[in-house]
């Protein structure tokens, strides 16, 4: 469901906001782009240390969605810069071979946000 | 509420993200850093073509939140990069003197969203 535009996006540094909403009102939490790491199987999985307002809503809906650009990337229509918005549920991980493998590579961590990729909608 | 630090990350550009909720799911529109315009009294205009799906929420609940940061701005604890959460009330304006200067601007809009904050928090 990603593209390679997607994963040119990917390449540059930017702010991914990661939107979740439970009973109440949405939240909204941030990482970087180069904090991205894309699985074989298209799941996207993001260093979580604080992400508390995130897991509360996800605990009772577990619908987030993922935006990130590159103004440095083309867009369609010779627009220059494109950015995503990804659908996907989420959970948080806190063992497993992926939470050692991350853990690993970004050691501020104390969970692992896993999103499974529903829909992937290049915005510009 | 908006501090130098805040003004700092508008001169590097990046993807800002607005997150509305109504009734149902929560929506989230991206925008540039570089397409924010602070007025004196410290509301946020931002151009807006698209933006339906935030608009519709607005009209049931005129909260939004809204993100940006740059890894080119320090954050606190000498952490490279930084961002920001603006929470906020918003509106859609179609006339006016302000709408007059952001269509000289950004002569793509048909509205302009403006954004009276209630709350500015830097998040790293």
């Amino acid at each position: 469901m990603l593209t390679e535009k997607f994963y040119e996006v990917l390449k540059h540094e930017g702010v991914v906001s990661i939107v979740s909403w439970g009973a109440e009102e949405a939240h909204v939490t941030c990482t970087w782009n180069s904090y991205l790491v894309v699985t074989g199987d298209e799941r996207i999985l993001i260093p979580a240390a604080g992400m508390r307002s995130t897991e509360n809503d996800v605990n009772q809906n577990n619908k987030v969605k993922v935006t990130l650009g590159a103004r440095e990337v083309m867009g369609n229509n010779n627009y220059q810069g494109t950015g995503f918005e990804i659908g996907g549920t989420a959970k948080f991980l806190t063992t497993g071979s992926e939470f050692d493998m991350m853990k690993e590579n970004y050691p501020f961590l104390n969970r692992v946000l896993e999103i499974s990729i529903t829909s992937a909608k290049q915005l510009l």
